[in-house]
């Protein structure tokens, strides 16, 4: 059997069957039932896909046509099988195409129930499906330029993943900088030597307690912001030439980081929905040799994916049995639009040897605070030198700042109110993509964070978009600098966490605009 | 000849002789004229050496008894060899040693006059003699948990440079950090990514205008700290292997990031008063391959010594001329204790091609504020790029809070009173050295700065008398980690900058009892 990943023997045959059904865009395959699913349902082959596709327009028009209401039952698989003709595996994979795309919800042992959702008319992009290798990280050099135009207030910052102050207390925070100068006295003036400032750690660790995770506030290291701790701890567990597995798409500033440390990344097919591909990482730690393996649980950037405790577990049990690293970045954790905090990572690592946790306030309280955390686990001494090595000390004002905001509830108030704004801002902005840019653009449905991953028809280029827009005044952020290898070049990321007004829809239609230009250009 | 520097061939045989008699002490030798001082008079060979120490100390009695009063001319030196019936020679070496010691001062072709400085037991350190070759740097564990030791409120803290807020203008600091946050709206809660907050910018390039230095705005990045600041410098004109030139002794933050680069150090001879022996500067350059060399100018740590600006050039031109590039550390360099600010390296670099110009508010405003910078000339797209891998950028609020104290005059105003404080804490705390440690004791006499080095006698071990102190809750700096190879075991650093009491005195008599104890079991 030919194989992308090149002298693959018999026993990886069945993964690569996997694999290349993930790349179809199924959410739900376990190892035990080759070629059936987890209902013990034959799976769909090649020559079904078109079939299904149709199958998913004429549910799809139902919903649309309101025959199905928001929270009713769908008729069962088979009813449904009869009524198009189909098999019922082939209902099936279109029942799951509209879970994927979010518009029904599938419940175990009850069948499929129509979500509440606005009319979506953008599908949300597929399982991504990166190169199978080791890869060193090239073309990263515009990065710094995107980060500069989220500086510029005649720009209109939909690039970086920077929320604006309108999402943030400022009102708090200043009078939490103000009162630490005031009260502190000489430690405000001090250096707050690694691990930091005591009082914000304490913080930390009553919140991670929380989350399940029985942490000293001496096991936990402060940084300045979660790219710091990510540096660490990526500093910690490799050494220069080592292979680091990544989300594809990831943020490029983990890739310039990977970059900088002499690492080579390797990128690993991600859902929009479920995360990185469990099943995919398998195969390629067989591959390769990784020394860590990096992933944002928790509504990842840019995709927004959210992992279930079950995959948590699942990935810390995978990494734990072969001594690879687990780098947790959870700096969007607690921007869930509805519903509980998800969990972390760290809580499933029994034995305290696999994770080291990463987080800060950066996209709940400021990210000019520069305020972030790792709990490195069995690397807290080498991190709490290599920390001291990089500035002596994260500034002390705000970590003092922080504690306060944290131990006195605003935190908590503020983000309440946070979770909710993200939420209409990411829902406001998915709306007005679905009706300004072209027809067969995806996007992603995120339940947290503030971003969202636009991937447009084939053809349309989104670095000439990223360029023609920023001499318009719009900056976006460009899909190839979110892969080590510049793949998504149809892609865009937009942050949704800016005030909105007039300006933003008439950027937002400008960018519309530009892409049906390119489609046009080439028809 | 025989050597320390090993195979060294005919063409260095002069330069070996400099070198050596740079070690005994004497303070300003031309090349120009071989076995004769600037004024053609014949040097002293070895023999003399023991005499000309008995003719300074009886000039020094001389002195103590106000037989020559402060601000008096000494008679001539023909009048003084005949008074003592020594030769010129001897004589002018012995007044030179007084002027080193700070008792007299030479004024071109006038002759040496008393100096008005208080009654001075404690002579200097000499010129410091590291190895004469690179070396990995060793022994560094100790540095962060001395850092520690300076977040301690119970411990008396002479052990970091971390000066006490009450050197600091804490209640200006508070004001503007609440004010940034109020005024800036926006920005204050955004990034300031790499160069940094515009305003801050602008201040430091008036600044640096003011020292002669034509640098605009976008040619300074902001750093966290200035320790940030020369390990970005370093990254940027190094590469793992190589061999950087530095002052010796010198501060141990900066050996741990040469360790933390993989580089190797070269440790040069340094004079308390002078700074880096330039001719063994130029003499290890013509050794070993050197990629940087990173020189304070303005009040070394922990020896205090300043380059005049003569001295400053040549090391500009020395190094612009073997293409070789000057890392300049000037964080204490608006701390002089009396007089005109001294100047930059960075205005001598005329080709602007080698200086990269380091700074910050630590020692000034607050450390905590973490508000450092670079002007690094050609190096600025690489280290702007690296600065935002490092950590994306510094904190905003501090940064903006910086600006606006150094545009509104409180800095200015704060400096004028900070450095009388500095002189006055650095000159009280010597006089105790000089009071409560052993005879033979030597001690630094730094015009700027807030630290002092101490030479124990031989046979008293830093490291013993450092853990010792600790035990007693005295925090102190032992010689050890200020050395690459670890020399200065018997030496220790003080730090002045906190408020003098009872309890800072009882531990500087303590620390008194305790050397001399070391040295009662040896006798």
């Amino acid at each position: 059997m030919p194989s992308e990943y090149g002298g693959a023997d018999e026993r990886y045959r069945f993964k690569i069957q996997i694999l290349q059904r993930y790349r179809f865009g199924l959410s739900c395959i376990c190892t035990a039932h080759p070629g059936r699913n987890c209902d013990g349902v034959a799976m769909p082959t090649d020559s079904d896909r078109l079939l299904y596709e149709r199958i998913a327009q004429r549910i799809a028009q139902d919903l649309d046509s309101d025959i199905y209401r928001p929270g009713e039952r769908l008729p069962g698989v088979r009813k449904l099988a009869g009524q198009y003709g189909v098999s019922i595996a082939t209902v099936l994979e279109a029942c799951r195409r509209l879970e994927d795309g979010g518009r029904l919800k599938a419940r175990p042992r009850s069948g499929f129930f129509v979500l509440r959702t606005p009319r979506i008319r953008a599908r949300e992009p597929a399982i991504s499906n990166p190169p199978r290798m080791p890869s060193p990280v090239s073309g990263q050099d515009m990065a710094l330029q995107l980060a500069k135009a989220a500086n510029d207030p005649a720009m209109i910052g939909l690039g970086a993943a920077v929320p604006h102050a309108r999402f943030m207390p400022m009102h708090a925070v200043e009078r939490a900088l103000a009162r630490s100068v005031r009260e502190r006295g000489q430690a405000a003036a001090n250096y707050a030597f690694p691990p930091g400032e005591p009082a914000l750690r304490r913080q930390i660790a009553r919140r991670m307690a929380a989350l399940g995770c029985a942490v000293a506030p001496e096991e936990i290291v402060i940084t300045t912001g979660c790219h710091e701790a990510l540096r660490l701890a990526l500093k910690a567990v490799t050494r220069p030439g080592d292979t680091v597995a990544i989300e594809s798409p990831t943020f490029y500033g983990l890739l310039q980081v990977i970059d900088s440390l002499g690492l080579k990344a390797l990128e690993i097919p991600t859902h929009p929905r479920d995360g990185i591909s469990l099943e995919a990482l398998d195969f390629a730690l067989d591959q390769w040799p990784v020394a860590a393996c990096i992933v944002t649980p928790n509504f990842s950037n840019p995709l927004g994916s959210l992992m279930d405790e079950t995959r948590k577990r699942a990935l810390v049990r995978l990494l734990a049995a072969r001594g690879i690293a687990l780098i947790e970045d959870d700096v969007y954790g607690e921007l869930h639009h509805r519903g509980e905090r998800p969990g972390i990572c760290l809580a499933h690592d029994t034995q305290g040897a696999t994770v080291l946790h990463c987080a800060s306030v950066s996209k709940t309280l400021s990210p000019g605070l520069r305020v972030g955390w790792i709990v490195p686990g069995r690397h807290l001494p080498a991190i709490e030198f290599q920390k001291y090595l990089l500035n002596l000390a994260t500034p002390t004002v705000p970590q003092m700042a922080v504690a306060e905001l944290l131990e006195h509830g605003n935190y908590d108030r503020h983000l309440r109110q946070a979770r909710k704004d993200y939420a209409e801002a990411v829902e406001r902005m998915r709306r007005e993509v679905e009706r300004l840019f072209p027809d067969g653009t995806r996007v992603t449905q995120p339940e947290g964070g503030f971003v969202l991953w636009v991937e447009f028809p084939a053809g349309i280029d989104g670095e000439v978009l990223y360029r023609t827009a920023l001499t318009e005044g719009i900056s976006i952020a460009p899909g190839p600098i979110f892969s080590a290898t510049r793949k998504y070049r149809n892609c865009i990321r937009l942050n949704c966490a800016i005030p909105w007004d007039a300006r933003v829809e008439r950027a937002l239609a400008r960018l519309g605009q530009m892409a049906q230009l390119q489609l046009a250009a080439q028809a």
